[in-house]
């Protein structure tokens, strides 16, 4: 393979002639500035497609390294297999000046990084949230806390746990207590599993991988988001022989990309198929799309009126695109034709909708609002599960062994999962969560993370008086109080809004 | 017609001989700071009245150029047509000196209309009010933003919408779908219309005209106000062939004026008669009654005892003098006689006067608060709605083609309007988002809204499952918690407002 | 009468021998400083006694002029007309040094009046409590904002009114609208009474007579209040002839003094005996006890063991002590057969006490927890209306002639009345708003504030579609919310009181 | 005893040879910074343990004076009569250098017990925790003021009372007021018993003696904690002849140690024996736990891996190992076996275990969930008391003179305490009031606050119109409200959180 030279780089950093850099690959990308892009890849979303994010993003980076732009949002494969080959210039050579210089927001992030209090201190699952919410870059912040609209729905979902209290049990013998339990068959040493969350490597160089090393060790169960930095194979190589890992599918308007998708995870040990039915387009995230307008100085400053950058749409708008809007319930027995893992919907609301999943045969449903991505004002999942749970009783044998109920939006605590369980979920996902964890601490902080949980089970099983999971019933926890929901506070108006003499005040 | 020169305008600066300028013509102004004025306009309120704005306001612009002052709350032939023209003096000699001078107050606003954010920034209805509250001259927004007493109804009229939460339905095709519907029998590209609001000029120099021309390019139908600040006439002309329009009508003390006014309007073609039945008395709106009192300094300085000034009005106050308060059942069988528009009553409550109001023949009600501008502590439309329907569901066939329901009232996204929709509306009016958006950004921010509403109609179509505004039903919401109002706030009195000892944390 | 120089005055400044001047006539405290006081007056609350606020306030005046001090908390005579003769030791010579020099705080406060904004700059009942709170001296305004321990039934009284909203009524011809009234067979302008608050020149020189004066203007009624600064003739001879005035009673343990007391208002015209009954003791109300330690330079130094002050009691507790614990339902015939005045018992909560008053044969009761100045959590009078009203309804005839049911605490506004009416109230009565209307602005603040709420009144009769009271009922208001009440607004303990990584986001 | 010399101690400063100085006698630790521990103290927890707060803190004062560190968290004889005697090396030879000098905390900690207010200014519970959160050094302050994870449960316990309202008779004769009752057939001034709490010389030098030494003045009940800072018999001794005591039992892994315990307190006769059964862990509170990363410079600088200090355990769960998790119901009959005193569980949340606890022959329970301190989210005692007496109710005769239902809590006023007594309690346990009472001013503070309740109780029984505690009742209070629990009080997403032009108006 041919050496490209930094001249020769910079002689090609222009609309006419663009290469750039990638994993020290040089590319030329002129003729997908302009024409369309014809796509290779295995589950490439669509086949022919312009550059989601625009043909300046691209310019920009004309005859540099764009490699740190582009890894977080590229499966790592995707430019080398899909771009012609005659397209593929060479490598690079060696240079200092080969590389973007370090920005001042990276020159920030690693004294940030620095001064991240040691892990041990870490004491719940907010505290990663909290370090997170420093350590990852702005637009990382924005892509994974950002929910739809008003915010609503996500902030429902956490205050639906606080509504509900326990009544524990007394004088009951918890010297040895077990959470452990298995989830569509597969053990988990708790009632949790990880909840599918895109783009991992926004908030760490090894992404999603982090999840699978420290599922790995700790036992519990990895749902593999369709929207990965890493990509699937390379996931499923990381995990240790046996892991159980589930598939989380965004559904592709092309259905033979889709089947060759699931068909594959089955082959590679995939133990379960969680259908997204909640996005067939995904939501206004207007914190994500308000990232958009702020350059690197921190300020608003877009001009108005510059082409090729789609401007008013988020990281989360621009990648999900083939998603298929025509998704309907005659497409379940496809599903069910094409493999033989266990078909959960993820993202159910209603009693109708869960009686309809159980009669079409699938193997259980999330009570989900998408972490209050989607439908902004959905009601939260923990709602949902009272009602679901009762319909479900008059309708069929409930508790049943073939179908099953999770949860998932707002868990931070061991007591929330219980909580869930005692209402009637199977077990409960954690997105977030795990997500800030990695972002702040990489694998160790997911492990972390798990360590947390545990304790706080044990603790919770003790103080509940509960051995197994099988002692958490309705009987322990009081939902009186679940439908009341947290309107807006108001300020009161009475006095302070409406009277001006405050200036009076304040003057004397 | 003479010119006049600046130095015979600076000697008819008092008391004795008040010339004033607008849109460059002179006028002698002196008769009308002691008697009355005897109004020949088309649909003048008052025919003889004193000013309402007191003889003191016109003083201050004795011998000087009063059009900033004059056009916002004047039609522009207010003065032209009503003036004896015998007071007609000629036309000013063009001067540099002639104008006021800019104010301190107008310089900083072209300052901030600079400055504003590119418009492609603005994604939701909440934004155009961040902005028009900075944009806007200090009356301005005291006048729009205002509403009457403690402002509790305008704070319900917003949280009554965050009260309801949506039941989504999954696995519908949603490739396409569709939420244009007809409004009285017009065809309408969202089920929102432009509600009435007053002033338009105050807040953009093309005032309702804004409106008129956006309205044309999306589709929507716009409610003319009684109020506005271009004449009836000057709007009608600015639409396009064809384009509905309803009219809000305050009915007048001399019904030959409401008469000549409604058949003016027919001929014109204007669609519907929307009468406003929940102002026979306007408001005290004390945040506008209060911008009385501050002068240009900032500061409230005004001092007692000054004559001519009614100081403790509003705005609103002042330019509604001429609604009859009056008006009754009994009027209606009149309305009906004189026009064949549909009639909608604006500004209804209750299950009883709904009944009522569809017994006495009218083809539809407005189920409002007037904004919260009106009674204070009077219920959300929303929370009316829900006992209205149910009340019509026992009284009469329903849904009626022959009666319909609108709301509006606190209505900021296309999910508000769903949730409407779903408890029984037709259609929402939106008064206050746009009257926003073009007090921001002129036409193109009316645009922009819509724009936003389309999109947010379209993402919560899919994301509800809905394809058309039929599937949109009260399964489709959880307005259990409607009357959950949210009450004031408290401090927690138990530690901190009881506790004295506060200075002794700090001194420490 | 003997003229007393200010070099005698000067020789007896100590406890051995302790001459104060009170309005410049000089008086021997001395032996009041060790023994007891024999008191002579009218209405005496204790014949004999120490001094209530302790002997050594009245040493720190010695040789001084006292007038300032004792005359907001003393009947004008008290002292005149009970120390011994011989005590009286003549009129002070004039002289500049005679007086206590101007304080820091007087010169203050002179400052903050003359800054007072223009009255017609008042626009409702908070604007005066806005101007009250700045321009009263502090004790005072701890005396009147206090209520008892944690402030949670004044909260509440305020809120209750909030938690109601309106039903308007449409098409009613409001042209003229009629809220006047009569209160106990009495003519008022208005469903308002003034009711009884102490102790009322610590706001204001001429005390109660501001009301006295304000309400003949208005053609409303004034309960005096026992606790007057103003001694009971000195208000009575301050009304016009015919002016209706009531009268409220602190029962005496001297039940002969108690009905000298009633017997000598019922002579002179008074047309109802208020008998408060929720106050066998007065509240502990903290705010005004802590006024207590803090001493001019404002802030709390007072040495611990200090002896003759009674440090740990506030204004209320001092004057109150003559107040019958006693007081039963065996009193109320004795009440009856002493005069022939309606009796109402102010301070009543329950249907079981509100039956029996009917039973007893008084004329009415005030549902009130006394501002929230006696039990606290008491509930709100609004709240308890209902009760008392569905209770009264299936006891007896109602709404019954003869019986008549008031309410008091945190009404603001004309609607708050209204809605009170709408469930069942005679009348309403209006204490701290009128307290503070003339703490800020004398008479003119009380008239003021009766002309605000006249506005208002009309206003809400109009927009309420109400021509006359009798319209006003409780289909007009929606009472659904009325007992949700307002708790305490919890900080979000689920992330920012747990979590110790905020130093972590400020330090990067 | 041998005279140990301060060259001596200096030489023995290290892992290899580490004495320690504790009251003045020097004890060489060595072997126990790498060994086991074995305990011999009549309540030793565990005999055969590592110190379970690391051996890294005991190494810290190796050569040194450790008084100050030991004295607050171990029994005084812990030390002496644990080590074996050849490892006591003698007396400290007197020396200035032999002490610690005073750390800049414990001067600043001088300077503000120096500032505190007089006592005689401390007006209700709240300022003692006012003056306390100041006066405390952290650590104290964290271990005493902290709850279990999101601190849900701790401030759901005081805003439980809050949602109670009271409905006071009138007109009852109330000179003379009774709120003394038994407890367990004790003589009680106040329906109040001082409630166990661990360490009190974290807060105060003379520790649990403060609260025995006011019991006594007062004649109030105190439980004695098993973890106190005093050891059991220091706490009787202090006692006056007869003065009743009750005992807080943590129950023994090793049952022996329990019985000894247990029969020793009934031999000196203790009256009562409060088996704690809601903490077979103790819970994980996060602000305590925190402090264990905070050096003494104030900021978190811990590094990561230092071996031998369990750093992420708070004071709580270091003391706590002993507790047995295995308690049962089975081991009640035991109990009852080993002693006559009456037996009451702490600790109960539910009716079916107040059911089980009567049927299992126990004289009481109280309803507890041990201050917010264990399970979070664990519903409020006031709130279960609604619950357990409705099922006792239907159970067995109630009130029952053999079986008591006791309440703690939250508890700051006496009128919290009359709402838990109109509810169905017979009494109620203060813990924290007392404990920042004494950590504020030792043990007048604690009979100020008896004091202060006293006055309270006179008041409000006086307002209540009651006489004695038999007439509080049910028809008292209105607990509708009490389900009405505080979720979390959200900001409005509607406009602020969700808009980013507020960089736009603080630019203009």
């Amino acid at each position: 393979m041919s050496l490209v030279s930094q001249e020769a780089l910079a002689q090609h950093a222009n609309r006419e002639s663009c290469w750039i850099v990638v994993h020290n690959h040089v590319y030329d990308m002129t003729d997908f500035l302009d024409g369309k892009f014809i796509c290779r890849a295995l589950f490439c979303p669509q086949p022919e497609v312009e550059h989601p994010g625009g043909s300046r993003i691209i310019l920009r980076y004309a005859g540099k390294d764009a490699t740190a732009a582009y890894e977080p949002i590229h499966p790592p494969d995707m430019i080398s297999s899909n771009l012609p080959l005659e397209k593929h210039i060479g490598v690079v050579e060696a240079s200092e000046a080969s590389s973007v210089p370090q920005t001042e927001e990276q020159k920030q992030r690693e004294v940030v990084l620095a001064s991240r209090p040691p892990l041990d201190e870490i004491l719940n699952l907010h505290d990663f949230e909290a370090v997170a919410k420093v350590v990852l870059p702005p637009k990382a912040w924005a892509y994974y806390s950002s929910a739809s609209d008003d915010e609503i729905a996500i902030r429902e979902n956490r205050a639906a746990y606080q509504r509900v209290c326990f009544l524990p049990r007394i004088l009951r013998d918890v010297t040895s207590v077990d959470w452990s339990t298995t989830i569509l068959g597969q053990k988990s040493s708790l009632p949790v599993y990880i909840s599918a969350t895109a783009l991992g490597k926004l908030g760490h160089p090894d992404g999603e991988l982090n999840l699978t090393r420290a599922a790995a060790k700790h036992g519990i169960i990895q749902m593999i988001p369709t929207l990965a930095s890493c990509s699937f194979d390379e996931i499923v190589d990381a995990a240790q022989p046996g892991q159980p890992l589930f598939l989380q599918l965004y559904v592709n308007r092309d259905r033979s990309l889709t089947k060759k998708y699931v068909q594959h995870a089955e082959r590679r040990g995939v133990k379960g198929l969680f259908i997204t039915v909640d996005a067939p387009q995904l939501g206004r995230r207007e914190k994500d799309m308000r990232m958009k307008f702020v350059d690197e100085s921190g300020t608003a400053k877009v001009q108005e009126g510059q082409d090729g950058v789609k401007k008013n749409e988020g990281i989360a708008r621009a990648i999900s695109s083939f998603i298929d809007p025509s998704l309907s319930w005659k497409d379940i027995p496809w599903f069910k034709s094409i493999t033989n893992m266990p078909i959960i919907l993820k993202g159910v609301s209603t009693p109708s909708d869960a009686i309809k999943a159980y009669e079409a045969g699938v193997q259980g449903i999330v009570l989900s609002n998408h972490g209050g991505r989607q439908l902004d004002s959905s009601r939260s999942g923990l709602e949902n599960l009272v009602d679901v749970v009762a319909a479900l009783k008059t309708h069929m044998q409930w508790p049943n062994p073939n179908f099953s109920i999770f949860v998932d939006g707002g868990v931070r605590r061991a007591s929330d999962v219980l909580k869930a369980l005692a209402l009637g979920a199977s077990a409960v996902g954690v997105g977030r969560g795990f997500l800030y964890a990695f972002s702040a601490y990489g694998q160790e902080g997911v492990e972390r993370a798990v360590e947390i949980l545990r304790d706080e089970f044990e603790m919770n099983m003790r103080l509940l008086g509960a051995q197994t999971l099988s002692d958490i019933g309705p009987d322990m926890v009081d939902a009186s109080g679940l439908r009341a929901r947290a309107g807006i506070a108001p300020q009161d108006n009475l006095f302070s809004a409406t009277c001006r003499f405050f200036y009076f005040l304040v003057v004397i």
